[in-house]
């Protein structure tokens, strides 16, 4: 049996598009001898689609999607596998489906049985969970189907079973040759690795060969990274697509298939870092297009947060595409602009420069009736960076270019940035990438494009310039020591005292830092959505009120 | 047996503070007689807690609060009935749950059953279900414990029912004299009645005496009215809390309680526009109070839309800790300027006058380099609002008010509204309030504050004053028209062209105006969280992608 795996990137919502490249993507494997071609999870709907699943005729446009597929690929030789957003007994619940198709024929539909309703997920929101799996044969093989979060609770993989149902038993009971996943599965660092490690038990546990097809693309902050694999029965790889891009790849059962994309098989800091690189790139020029921009505007301090946001854009959009802007005010040091004219001129992207000072002159002489008097503060401070995001939104409503902000997660955390001033933007492209493997990614960038970010970039001491002298050691103990507090209390959500004694850190530094995360909420829920790359991003995933008192 | 119905507004994770009101008002509660005392649903934590369930302690520190009100009421003559978030099963897992504690006991524990996941609900995400209701034997009183969602599944009440089980029926089934409900249900137009139909419904069917208990007070974007009352077995009110605010009645079974607040069990028009007036007030005062602010500051244009803001913010905060800020620009007329000084007069609020001309002029001739030769578009138009946003800021981070923004839900709805402009600020208070429902809110506020919105205000034609002559209506259809399009699509979500069967208007018109709901998507998501006094608010319980091309 020869199959074909079908790593599309579809749009959320577009649903006569994403059919037209499922059909594309059939006929070319149907040419090439696939007896059957599989799709991701949701492959007609996108992922995630949220809540048009219960806007008016969401389901009926999926169903009438899935039977244009079957009319369309009658005359093709190959079966079909398609994920879309189906419906489940009389009144009409959704569910997420995979539905079969042969010879123009739906000739099986199962619901996903497993709903994960953690972190980015909330299926139970939305679908009903299917009953007992059919097995389905196809020319002598049985196939059993699974959807994404069905395979994720094996008994013997995971210390805890997070489900009382295992959908693979269930299948490995009836007897199978074949166990096929179709996953939307977002990308985070290190999960390429655990979910081929995790896919491979499944396989050798039950000795059954094992296909998994990932979703490509971006989608608001979900990055998919696709990497769909096929593993024998022993677990060994046969076939692997591309990472972060759309991929079509075959394998024969019984021999080895196509091998694409690198091994990420172990654990390799600079290979993850790389692939970090990569999925901030597709995920900015998927927001982009699918918001139907091509052009990307953004502020160019000079510094590091920046001039990395610049090289992913370029990269993502093409250097015609990106504008740079310099927009020096008064304590804004000369290198910085200098830096910035070296990176533009380095990428090859446009640099426009539009100084503040009139402007924030202007604005205090204004306000000066009211603040005379007062001492400066985070007010003068901030203002500065809001009239940068002024001049941003100016050129973005004149020009039609989209913004992307710069902030890191480090910032975004601790409140280290100005609400609709640096934060003014369509996609925080960074915002989940904390402060040091922002450097690690900007050595990425170098290597891509050689010494585009200037040595002086790397080495000076990260400062706003919003005073003289700033520095962001002077409200903020340095990134080394902060960004391993920030994972254990974000990602890992443990205690203060937990996290002093596991880093060996003061519990007073761990309490400040824990209690600027906390009062910095409100600034994070008027945040640009933000490409999530860590196993716990700001946005979608994590839900904590504002108004809250709450102090671990 | 006397009951008393203890109506708490717990500050979300504020659980020390929370316990100790719980104390106060048992200790009350207790002096008067009352033989048991109910408290809302999770009201050791607050209502919604989200992801704070899920940071390590939070669910210890819950035990711990109960322990201590335990302990603490050993002395106190009346038994107390309190939610709180607890564990369940060995491995730790968070439910929602009820204890009851006799004589310093904890004498049964029980869990949510029933664990609504739609809207602004995610309680499948945190919380596992309670199995069999047990009942509790308070002297010779059999009494069944439930919670919230757990009466929301009547089969005879409802067309269709969400759930299998029915909590109500468990109990039944093993005889009670007395239903008591807990909850933290959010108030929207029309829900106070609805939702005592329900219960007299459940009452009359069970022939059982029936008490809700329902949280008061504003956490974040909710605002939860209370408005407990009693019922006997035959369905009558016999007790009842006031909306709105804390409160603590009687009610002696057999006998008449305590009666407070104004009737709501009909509809009628004005007094729901009096309820929303209140739930704004409520929630403005408990967002801006429980975000540790004492004092607000508000953009007033003298248009409709922000002397309302100003008028609900008085009552909330008082007029001493309001400040009004009247920005004028270019385009501005001199009438709006006299309107806004009219209105903070009358309400003794203190306005300051800053024009933005000056500095609107420094930024254009910044960007004037660029921009010479285009077009006067929406560039110049936005840069006006973010200058004004930019000045309410300054003044904010100098000061230390909270920003209210002023825009209301059918601006919102269609993008007639500038991000990071007149989008600033820390709440929106009327970002649920459609246009025209804005109109009968600020009758309201003249009926509370005679004259205090000049005429000239209520009935010159909405503008935003951007650009020459501008009119609301340039660009968008009479509100009278828009805003029941907008309902239908929002609340009701129906498809466009059952929209315009059911309303007669053009197709064309009704799918013109979902493609601007759809396309400013991006702005919401960027939007201040805003008190939600409607079925279907932006914001939490409304989760639609920004990169999305479905069409309905």
């Amino acid at each position: 049996m020869k199959l074909a795996l079908a790593q599309t990137n579809p749009t959320v919502g577009d649903l006569v598009a994403n059919t037209d490249r499922i059909l594309e993507c059939a006929e070319t494997a149907g040419r090439a001898g696939a007896d059957l071609t599989i799709f991701p999870e949701l492959a007609i709907s996108g992922y995630p689609p949220l809540d048009l699943i219960q806007t008016a005729g969401y389901l009926e446009a999926n169903e009438a999607q899935l039977q244009r597929i079957a009319y369309q690929s009658k005359s093709l030789d190959t079966a079909l596998a398609v994920g879309y957003c189906g419906t489940a007994g009389e009144e009409g619940k959704a569910a997420n489906c995979v539905g079969c198709i042969q010879h123009g024929e739906i000739v099986l539909r199962q619901r996903k049985i497993l709903l994960p309703t953690y972190d980015v997920f909330e299926e139970a929101r939305y679908f009903v969970s299917g009953g007992r799996p059919r097995v389905w044969n196809l020319a002598g093989t049985r196939i059993g189907f699974t959807i994404c979060e069905d395979v994720w609770n094996d008994k013997q993989f995971w210390e805890r079973s997070r489900y009382a149902r295992d959908p693979v038993e269930e299948l490995a009971a009836q007897g199978i040759d074949l166990l096929v996943n179709m996953s939307a599965s977002p990308y985070h660092m290190g999960k390429r690795g655990f979910r081929l490690d995790m896919f491979r038990a499944t396989a050798t546990r039950h000795g059954v060969s094992t296909v998994l097809v990932n979703q490509a693309g971006g989608n608001d902050q979900l990055v998919f990274d696709g990497s769909s694999f096929a593993l024998d029965a022993g677990g060994n790889l046969r076939a692997r697509a591309d990472s972060f891009r759309e991929d079509l790849v075959f394998w024969s059962m019984g021999s080895d298939g196509d091998i694409r994309g690198c091994d990420w098989s172990s654990s390799d800091e600079d290979r993850e870092v790389e692939a970090v690189y990569d999925a901030l790139v597709m995920g900015t020029r998927d927001y982009v297009t699918k918001c139907g921009f091509s052009t990307a505007i953004i502020g160019l301090s000079g510094g590091i947060d920046s001039s990395l946001t610049v090289a992913l854009a370029t990269e993502a959009l093409g250097a015609a595409n990106v504008m740079g802007v310099a927009m020096p005010g008064p304590y804004s040091s000369e290198g910085s602009l200098t830096d910035a004219r070296h990176t533009a001129e380095a990428l090859g992207v446009r640099l426009e420069t539009i100084g503040i000072g009139p402007v924030f002159g202007a604005f205090l002489n204004q306000l000066d009736p009211l603040f005379r008097g007062t001492e400066p503060n985070v007010a003068e401070e901030n203002l500065q960076a809001r009239l940068r995001g002024g001049i941003l939104m100016a050129l973005s409503n004149k020009f039609d270019g989209l913004v992307l902000t710069t902030g890191n997660k480090s910032e975004l955390a601790v409140g280290y940035c100005t609400l609709y001033g640096d934060m003014c933007g369509g996609l925080a492209v960074i915002s989940d990438v904390p402060k040091i493997l922002a450097y690690k990614l900007a050595a990425v960038a170098n290597r891509r494009n050689p010494d585009a970010i200037p040595t002086s970039v790397l080495t000076k001491p990260p400062s706003a310039e919003l005073r003289p002298d700033q520095k962001d050691s002077d409200s903020l103990p340095p990134y080394e020591v902060m960004d391993p507090i920030l994972r254990l209390y974000i990602e890992e959500n443990l205690s203060v005292s937990a996290i002093a004694d596991q880093l060996g850190q003061p519990v007073k530094l761990v309490q400040d830092i824990a209690r600027l995360v906390d009062r910095n909420e409100y600034k994070r829920q008027q945040a640009a959505p933000g490409l999530r790359v860590t196993s716990k991003a700001f946005g979608l995933g994590r839900r904590i009120p504002i108004a809250h008192q709450f102090v671990r």
